[in-house]
């Protein structure tokens, strides 16, 4: 039996995932630490691969999920969290060199986005916007069955994008970006800087509330964490009525932690949609949705960016 | 000879050109006022066509550049400037039924997008940004030689993006779109506002300076006009560094009067640009120019969309 190789590298975890020619459940899977002290994260990969390559039937290609910033054009890492060692690191290369088979990388977000598409939440869809909010936001596009990568794989980094000039600061060090306002870090800023002023509220100052617990908070009916929760949610609602403008995709899929916080974020980020739209029309068939894949985006993405190459 | 039909109707004339199967140099064009009280605009039009009608060979195709907001799918004119009786208008329907070729229709900064990836400033680029900025604002892009449209073609409303929520008024009744604020009528709005706060300048109050002539005085050295120019180029390089995280093309192309600036605008823009951007990777490969085919833009975009459809 012909396969299929998904690869996935994160922050904290490496997987990778053996797939059968047709289908998504993979046969076989084993997930590493990223982080090893004796070793080096490249020759792990590598004699992970090695372990689980079949014995049996040919592996057509190998799809290889990563965090940016990278250059999935040129299969070029740029640089990865929790990985120092890979700067300009040529992973498609290197992985080509050593498996002797087609090999694409890209960026985890965009993998996402084509693994919701493929396999999860957009099936069906022609157009299509996929923003993960966690600790970080991250986006992937298709539009019109093609996922927008850009010149040099850099496209669709939808948490990187200012709609408030002077705003808080981002993990990327610029000001008022989508990701500063509206990520889990973001809420758990504003409400921090909150409590500091002595804005009353049930949250403790210490240890500092996270995201999820101000969710939580928020849902119980806590005045500061609900309008932490409205604030996060209308600037979002403005930076979803931007895209819808950009993009006009027939389905907006939010993944991560944050889209987990139900109506106390959807009902206020709806309302700033409507608010922020210049046109009915851009709800005309407009689907939006959470994530069917959770942590498995990202490796399903691989596996259709393995299966694109190859066909 | 077999031909192509080019029309792009504005808000001021309709012109319809007949182009030769291969080449963008029409054999024949007319070009007549958009409104008449005689007669309905779409009836003037279906009798130019006719008039033009070559008398040998086949018409391959028509396509029509219109302003939005329309469907280009759908080949539906939502609403048309200066034209009230186009409500709803299914044109791409009426011009088949009337011609019996192929027809297709595309909103006018889209078509002039892929009029300069065709045969302007653009060829031989696969991603492209265009924007045209003179009294509103339009764009098109073109990602992987594909022309970005969305679910209803309703996509790349560059313009209609929020920038500076709670920022000066847009045409379209939002606030802090980046067409309220560096468009031609957002830069002669804040001179006016700033005349009227008394602050001191060589323009004139009244007549209401036009932006073209707030050009002038900025190169003139007037201190006004310079701040005026400054704003709008720093909130424009802004602008431009979110749309290139967003879709990472290899050139910008900027048409319209205001993009006729020269380095008062430039200047200002490009130093934005760079404050803003995430990462220099944005800007390898990068190229920033003017368009190249001034007011055949859209027509032009015409004909190659008229070649996609027939190819």
């Amino acid at each position: 039996m012909n396969t299929y190789i998904g690869v996935d590298v994160g922050g904290t975890q490496i997987r990778v995932a053996i797939f059968p020619e047709t289908g998504s459940v993979p046969i076989h899977q084993e997930r590493i630490s990223t982080r090893n002290t004796n070793e080096s994260e490249l020759d792990r990969l590598v004699s992970l691969i090695s372990q689980l390559w079949p014995t049996e039937g040919k592996v057509l290609a190998i799809g290889v999920a990563a965090p940016g910033p990278l250059d999935s054009k040129a299969g070029v890492i740029f640089s990865a969290p929790n990985i120092p060692a890979w700067v300009d690191l040529p992973l498609r290369q290197v992985l080509k060199d050593r498996f002797c088979v087609p090999v694409a990388l890209g960026n985890d977000a965009n993998l996402a986005a084509l693994g919701e598409w493929k396999y999860g939440a957009g099936q069906g869809h022609h157009n299509l916007l996929y923003m993960t909010i966690s600790t970080g936001i991250g986006g992937g596009v298709i539009s019109d069955d093609h996922l927008l990568l850009g010149e040099h794989g850099l496209a669709t980094e939808l948490g990187h994008v200012t709609i408030l000039p002077d705003g808080p600061l981002c993990s990327c060090g610029q000001r008022g970006h989508v990701e500063a306002i509206c990520s889990g870090t973001g809420i758990a800023n504003y409400v921090a800087e909150e409590i500091q002023k002595g804005i009353p509220t049930r949250l403790p100052a210490k240890p500092r509330p996270t995201s999820k617990e101000i969710a939580q908070a928020a849902r119980d009916g806590d005045a500061l964490a609900l309008a932490a929760m409205d604030r996060a949610a209308g600037f979002l609602g403005l930076a979803l009525a931007n895209y819808l403008h950009i993009f006009n995709p027939s389905i907006i899929i939010l993944g991560g932690g944050v889209s987990r916080s139900g109506d106390v974020l959807f009902t206020p980020m709806k309302a700033a949609m409507h608010k922020y739209i210049i046109d009915p029309a851009y709800f005309k068939d407009l689907t939006i949705t959470t994530a069917a894949l959770g942590d498995n985006a990202g490796l399903l993405g691989a596996l259709a960016l393995a299966q694109e190459i190859q066909s």
